[in-house]
């Protein structure tokens, strides 16, 4: 199922986008979209109830905005140099184990808000991510495989970054991953049931139109399963929590000087196979 | 005032203890203690209207389990290497701008839980901190004075740390950081009014009965208000966001081999000055 959040920011109501594509309400199934939903197969099964007895109204999806598909995120775990390409383009060792850092939950946005570039900023990036949500919640697991049954499910996220501030400014790389409006997420949540493999999944980022990053979620050197199982022995994971796996080579620090920062008025389209698209506009703050 | 709640853990309600040491109701004025009363001035009004009417009922203190002070926290901002005399044990330089990183708030845990030490951890280590937490959205303040009255009020934070998985495991601090239950606070939340210089604060910590940290927020690098300015140039702090101001010397990091690293049943206390103490006991996992 294609699960996400529709309505003005804040005050979002769940809906569905069924198999023909068309924009159903949830309201009457499920209270939101959030750990509350995946923490309890029964409500999942609800809502697949009510979608094949077609009793969910239609929505007009005309003017009607599209708001980050999970509500109340309780931490946005991040991995740095996930995808061989990015390590490659960035100069760097492979690293022996994930690479992690934290996103707060506000930084989240929908996938067609308005991304806020700090003033003063030169250096805005782009890092298209294929997005995990947790589904049961994760401690320590033992293997890999436990880890896939504790994912609800998929979305697109883009870890938009200030390279001086996270990499000149004298400390760790959260000081320039957690600016306002610095996480789209979206469009939708695509529940694990659909994606059986999730390292063959194709990732796009275009910049005004121009390709800059294309890759695969084949090229990330720790698959989804193992990031799940390795996070859960330094953290517990719980429902609606999300991690971003890490961004595939193209970004604008990985490219020779002068490197194509964002600008105010630049458009950022993702895209993952099956997850849908984002289409982002960046504004000097 | 001093605010806190008390309760079950997930089932706080919330509380106040008076001039006289009386613990007191809350819950018939406010629905809780957290962003939401902070953000409002009147409601803190009311607060202490029905404190000088005499009208709240008294909680029998006998059993009641104390929680964290602040509910749904949105973020914890963490704030290393802010003590000249933590900076000086770990034999570094004295950073130019503060250094950040970030903790989830679900590790925050009340001022007299337990904290489980992961297993086969051999390095989990105190950090006795100045906790601040915001009243007011800060963006982008202009002033240091301006900080000064985004803070809602003050409490004590155990910035728990696991030194292998922060600095050995090939990556950002944020991995030895977050760990279940790694974040004691409380007991009270202390309203800015009563504390007039958050620069002037004695600061100890007791492990098993001996004294390991003993200073003064004077020693803190960047004074509060200047922490807060400076963060809200990379990130909007909102209502019920806390930051954990850094760490004086006496960590067990700082300290010759073998160092004094926690191990279970070890006994942690906390204090500062005007803010109440934390008795936390570690457990092996």
């Amino acid at each position: 199922m294609k699960l996400l959040r529709v309505g003005p920011a804040g005050a979002e109501r769940p809906a569905l986008l069924d198999e023909e594509g068309v924009l159903r309400d949830l309201s009457s199934v499920v209270r939101d979209v959030d750990g509350a939903l995946f923490g309890d197969a029964s409500v999942l099964d609800r809502v697949r109830a009510a979608l094949g007895a077609r009793i969910l109204p239609r929505l007009e999806p005309a003017g009607l905005r599209v708001g980050p598909p999970v509500a109340r995120i309780g931490k946005i775990v991040c991995v740095g140099l996930n995808y061989h390409g990015h390590v490659a383009e960035m100069g760097v060792r492979k690293p022996a184990e994930p690479a992690l850092f934290l996103k707060a939950p506000d930084t989240v946005v929908g996938p067609e808000d308005t991304v806020l570039i700090p003033p003063g900023s030169l250096r805005t990036d782009w890092e298209a991510e294929l997005a995990v949500v947790l589904g049961r919640t994760a401690r320590r697991l033992e293997t890999d495989e436990d880890a896939l049954a504790a994912v609800a499910g998929y979305t697109i996220s883009n870890d938009v970054s200030e390279r001086a501030y996270q990499l000149e400014r004298g400390g760790q790389w959260d000081k320039g991953k957690n600016c306002e409006t610095f996480n789209p997420l979206g469009p939708w949540l695509v529940t694990a049931d659909e994606i059986p493999d999730p390292q063959a999944l194709a990732i796009r980022t275009r910049v005004n139109g121009r390709l800059m990053q294309d890759s695969t979620t084949a090229d990330q050197i720790f698959p989804v399963a193992h990031l799940v199982c390795y996070i859960s022995q330094f953290m517990t994971l719980y429902p609606g929590d999300v991690i971003n796996t890490g961004t595939p080579a193209g970004v604008a620090l990985g490219r020779p000087e002068p490197r194509p920062y964002l600008r105010s008025g630049d458009l950022v389209e993702l895209e993952i196979e099956g997850l849908g698209g984002q289409r982002v506009q960046f504004k000097g703050g």
